[in-house]
């Protein structure tokens, strides 16, 4: 049966795209409110599709915040059969700046044999592989395993309202596994399946000195300056070995095994050719670790705003009143995200010059992913990406963190199967995002033979 | 006469401040250049007033940069009678942030007795307190003095231009001594001479990482975080002491004389209420001076302003591909600028990670200014301040830097007496900055006695 179903994805690879580009060029940007309609809109269109699919499709308020809906779909579901929940997100990110886009974010363009468009790997084009695979099965006969489609409208946001509504639909999400694919593959040519993500925690600092901006020439050298200390203050964030200086922060840091560094060690990655890529004078990181290693295995801090006095042209001598920054702390295996965000906030409350006020906000922490390498639900999308790209996958860890995974994880009890479809240079989050047409297809077809494989977990 | 000349000026309360009104309702923002034909419509409305008291007046181009113009005005110059150069300048600070104004600042509004405007007291309300003085000794028959008035609109951007425009000057510009109310008294009620600036250098940092942004998690940890190395680079600007580290800062470095220590003594400066009046929970600055030693004899290094990555609200999880600052040091006599700049260049280059780009441009550069506290024109600029606010002034250093007054200096050969009207908490570069009713006809008599004083010189 399989078979017949691949060439059913093989027969629309044309429709596909047509889909696909009818799905991008709806502008579904969860943090813009001007787009509160746009994401209405994408919902029900996602609805109308899923329902061609002869689903059981519901839009499904989410509270909190933007209130963005999730679409929920299920086939029929058959008892005995495994259960399935695949989550996607809908919403995209804010296409700015927009003057850097070589064909408009919202208008999908196919070139070079990939659609350009904002949301095409994040995650639009690759939820769409997903809808290719499930109305194929659907074609003929039906999906073999039950299924729970779950796509959310606020995962660009930071998914924090679809805790409470996972939580509150427990029942109704109950399944064996997950799966998510809005991942990478290792490379072109080297599909993967991500057994480990980074947590986060976010942060941000405010120091306010003085209730007005001052001048420099005239109070300079006898009030503090938020500015100043701020930099300070964040400067000690890292030793000279650029490893983070937070108490405690590394104790429960778990290092790789011996057998993923030997993994590891067979994949192709040229540190230089990275750099260049990036148009890098040269890396950095924790002295003593590759470049791998530092983004799977080891945590990090980084600034990732900073703002105060004057940034206009030319030179204004001003102290300004406030100085304030963002950092965010990506974390690995048995880092505890609660212990991280407390040890940063008594450390920059101790650090601190007391002739100045501190304000210190946390905008989320989630604790990083790792399930084994070595399970049944692993080995089956093993299987699959062989049927989709025709070689095994490499195991690898993921840099990046999606905190759905352990939403699902603590909430549902179940593991998630990372099934991704994107490549490196996608250009997820920036500029002339695309999504390879082939990725789309061999994406489908994995995840059609995926759902075979599964009902066999 | 003088008798005459102040009745006049006590005459023309009112007008003077309708006057001033006009004068600070232009928006002479010299830096933005938006705003570089409300430049020559201010140059051109002083010159119309300076007209009004029969001067000759004209506005003179200024090469280079920005290209504001200045208004150079002369009285009938009488062999044998000293010259003075008055110098003032119409260009005012950016307003920015407009949302902290309690009226916006090109709306002059006049309440508890001062006039609030972007300008007021830096240096418009200063500039007028002269002109009204001006136009009452012409009333009177005539300024007792040649008189030369230097009007330009580049001081709020380092008066960089005017050097070139007073070295080609030189013969029309050339006067006896200087005269400049650009400075405050020491305190409501004790009127100063100020005998000291500092100097200042102005410099910009950009470190340029990756060629665009990045996404924090896909990269984190093995790519250089151009906020994260400014930050660094910026902390260490200052040693634990509060002390700037930089090699050879403090080598030229002069200390205050044994009878300025004796004569601060006697000024009544309380460090309590002086954090208390800027609501800063408490001081800082180098460890073992007092405040007013920090402030008029020790140099300093201040970050003015930092930008880089996601400022909006909320959490944005990128790397930066660029960061920059602007940083400014303040000198006190003897330190040498182009030396202070080329050793902090040297630092930043040296100290800077060899993985970014780092750019650095310099805002402009001026030495410190000392001159006697025993010379003919302190003690006739001591008279006429009497003559004005009915009390003997102290003499005081100052902290800001007034660029023109070396300028001044080296062209012409001459000294400058500081004789300023502001009051310390006149706001400055700041919101709502303001400029007391009382300061500007205490200012216009204080002007017209010294231009009679000086006739003596």
């Amino acid at each position: 049966m399989l078979q017949a179903v691949l060439q059913t994805i093989d027969s629309r690879r044309d429709q596909a795209v047509s889909a696909l580009k009818e799905f991008l060029s709806i502008p579904s940007v969860s943090a813009q409110p001007s787009h509160a309609a746009d994401m209405q809109r994408c919902a029900q269109w996602l609805v109308d599709q899923l329902s061609f699919a002869a689903l059981d499709v519901k839009i499904m308020p989410v509270a909190g915040g933007n209130g963005h809906p999730a679409v929920v779909a299920k086939n029929k579901h058959i008892p005995g059969r495994p259960t399935v929940l695949y989550y996607g997100h809908y919403d995209v990110q804010p296409p700015e700046p927009l003057e850097l886009w070589t064909t408009p974010p919202f208008q999908p363009t196919v070139r070079d044999s990939a659609i350009y468009a904002r949301g095409a790997a994040d995650d639009k084009g690759q939820v769409w592989a997903h809808v290719e695979a499930i109305m194929a099965w659907q074609a003929h006969g039906g999906l073999p395993v039950n299924l729970t489609v779950l796509i959310e409208g606020e995962e660009e946001v930071g998914s924090e309202n679809l805790r409470e509504f996972v939580a509150q639909h427990r029942e109704a999400l109950k399944a064996d596994i997950a799966v998510i694919s809005d991942t990478v593959l290792f490379a072109r040519g080297i599909p993967a399946i991500t057994y480990s993500l980074r947590g986060l925690v976010y942060m941000e600092l405010t120091i306010t000195a003085a209730a007005v901006d001052l001048h420099s020439g005239l109070y300079g050298g006898a009030v503090p300056n938020p500015l100043n200390i701020l930099c300070e203050l964040l400067a000690t964030l890292h030793d000279r070995d650029g490893r983070v200086n937070l108490p405690g922060f590394y104790d429960k840091v778990m290092p790789p095994s011996t057998e993923e560094r030997r993994l590891w060690a067979k994949l192709p990655f040229d540190e230089k050719q990275y750099a260049a890529d990036l148009k890098l004078p040269g890396l950095a990181g924790e002295v003593g670790y590759s470049a791998l290693e530092r983004l799977w295995t080891r945590p990090t801090c980084d600034i990732n705003g900073i703002t105060g006095g004057y940034q206009g042209p030319g030179a204004k001598t001003v102290i300004a009143s406030k100085a304030s920054a963002k950092v965010s702390m990506r974390l690995v295996p048995n880092q505890d995200s609660v212990a991280v965000r407390d040890s940063f906030i008594a450390a920059m409350r101790e650090r601190c010059p007391k002739c100045v006020k501190l304000d210190l906000e946390c905008h989320g922490q989630t604790p990083a992913v790792l399930v084994s390498q070595h399970s049944r639900g692993i080995e089956l999308a093993s299987e699959a990406i062989e049927v989709g790209y025709g070689i095994r996958p490499a195991l690898i860890r993921g840099a990046a963190s999606i905190p759905v995974v352990e939403l699902i994880k603590s909430n549902l009890g179940i593991d998630t199967l990372l099934v991704g479809f994107g490549l490196p240079d996608d250009c997820v989050h920036s500029p002339n995002e695309k999504f390879d047409l082939d990725s789309l297809h061999a994406g489908a077809r994995t995840a059609a033979a995926l759902y075979e494989r599964l009902a066999k977990l």
